[in-house]
């Protein structure tokens, strides 16, 4: 078994030494999703035919949130990223009505970007929670994980969406 | 059906004016969870022998979080917290080993503190990835919802776990 | 004349205490512009009709920093804010395109939000500033300044829009 | 005409990616003002010759919102900045009092620092205001501008002072 | 022996509720220090005479760090402070200097800012080193305390200053 | 006498350019300590047999502030770390206990990482006493110092641990 990395030889958290880490090109994409009622998928999407809507506040919440993942994961280096992109996607099943989030993060650095796109991800279902949560507290948001990742030395993960 | 909340006359949105809302005690429960391979378990688990373990280091990312989430979470109101408290139990089913995270907020406040404890659960679930990812990217945060709310005007809401 | 309130006997800055001031209802209202080109005018006007738009983004940046104020002005008090509302006004003159931006902020508080109101305009107007400035960096952040303020003991301040 | 880049192919928008653009040095100039009354002026300079007075604070405040730049401004992407200075000069016009502020940020990075000075410029007009707010609402914050830009592809930028 | 407080049932840190707590008017004193030698004290005190100085700068980050001390300090409850000042005094003793640093904090609010006083302080006096390790990097941080403590529950708490 | 560099020509601060400067792998390392009485030195080590414990959250508060140092010192450039680690030492003298903490950081870039080793020191003491002031608020906070650096062209610093 592979060793925890995070932990210094008094047994206690610490951030991991990169500094002889070589800088590449790295990308991430992380997907979330979150389950709402019919009233609320309306809501959603037939605001989006005016100037503002709940989706185009959760796409700024999670870019602002990938630039902060730093400050808010204890162990995570700072990385300048260089580039962040949500697409959202709806799907209905069994009457009810899932918005799936895809968060791609790219940076150039010494060590990769899953927690920005993760951390992203997250964000982004919580602020549509939080605009919505006036019609109904029982949304749910679905399953997040990490679907891709490339750069760096580990080499390249990738996993299909989870059902 | 009711109308969204954060939205101005514009069709813009909004942080939901509260100025004339009463305070009171309120109090939010959230739940998510992350499900690692037996490894991970393994390390987590004989590591909370030692001095520092990877819970520990969660249990203060949610709890910052519950304080950062105003700023996270864009049209969320700053409220100040008043005790935030985060249960984690272990959940083995078959063969792979789901981490239950529960997270507490309470507060005396104009509004409620849902999104604190959702955004704690959340940044909980993140950080336990930060620090096992080397070990397995293929982790999936769980299901994030809220389980309880008490306080304010609207009355209380209560569901149970997620399966 | 009256005295500066910011400095202590010894000449330096200090956040002056308010500790004894009542809570009240307070209220501010503040405006920016920034003048663009017509390509700029019509690139943003036209994307109104998407999903996405520039001033969509504005808006989140502005309500955002409202709630930050008090980390970036050393002097000023954290207040918990409990409502803001943005809106934009389009004026042509002289084939150049005028975005009026007005604040509105409100809180229950000890201290008044004149500087929450002021703060969000700028940044609202910086931030399509930085969304359009691959376009033109010639464009001009206009006169920012406060046209309302109520609530407190000074009483309440009123001015017309500046041409 | 050239076409907005911050926006992804679903009309939302991202953080562009600047992955391979090369680094190379860069400086941005911006200009802000505050205008005030006698009283104020006369507190402000007088106060220089003692140990604390307004500019300084104003300086500090500036610089810090120059750092913090990409955590306002949502597309902005994050820059590790290399140096920032401050200028400030007074000019009498119609007995009223200008104060002109001159921002000079510079770095060696993949992207520009035009929206770090114009928001440092800013955010030090700002401070100025919350400073002398008690002795008069009516300060007006002037025009907002880049007064020059060099380093990248897109080539230099120039313009002279607005009247 | 009284019990550690800010540990749940399952051993692991929570923000202790208090909830139920009543506001009161509230008030702490700290006090830290920095030795330097002969030529940066020559330096921050000449310059005192000019219109930036070292002080004026450790000033603000002094002041701007209370407010951020919830954001640093993982169990400390967020607490709207309402007054902040910060003295300075120069001893000099067997040809080293030593600058004294006391900073009041004030809040009416259900705990105590003994930690907002305290960081400051701390702050405060990293600042002046930040600012003068240019000419030593040897200067000292001295001993950091409370001094004095009122309002709330537990009643007062004086210390006189340590040699 | 060396001259002060934080100061432009009009006697203000600045951050001081560092455009040109190369970039080299850079450690620095800071001590603090924490002085406490025998119910508390009792508490904190027989609870570090549980899961959790003081140390491991005034570790992570420790690691976190390292990477916030740019936002707390005004005139301190941000530097993207790369390596933090933090060590405890009991040190039982006169029938008082000491806590010694040290702190390692590391980077690659083009100044120095002092001020975050520095930083990190004193937030972890201070969270420490945070986290044990239910029980005695005369604890004190020790010298806070570098002890080590190297990289960079001033050369490298060593000192030993004042007593």
């Amino acid at each position: 078994m592979s060793e925890f990395t995070h932990f210094n030889h008094q047994g206690r958290a610490k951030m991991v030494d990169i500094t002889t880490k070589e800088e590449s090109s790295r990308c991430a994409i992380a997907q979330s999703s979150i389950t709402v009622n019919q009233a609320i998928y309306e809501g959603i999407t037939s605001n989006q035919m005016k100037k503002g809507d709940v989706l185009a506040v959760a796409q700024v919440a999670g870019i602002m949130a990938a630039k902060q993942t730093s400050n808010m994961i204890p162990m995570c280096h700072p990385i300048p990223i260089s580039g962040v992109d949500i697409q959202f996607e709806w799907i209905e099943k069994n009457s009810s009505f899932q918005l799936q989030i895809q968060v791609t993060v790219k940076t150039k650095g010494s060590t990769g970007v899953e927690m920005e796109a993760l951390t992203a991800a997250s964000v982004c279902a919580l602020t549509i929670y939080d605009m919505c949560k006036a019609l109904d507290k029982g949304m749910v948001i679905g399953q997040t994980y990490l679907t891709h990742k490339s750069g760096g030395k580990t080499g390249d993960f990738d996993r299909s969406s989870i059902d």
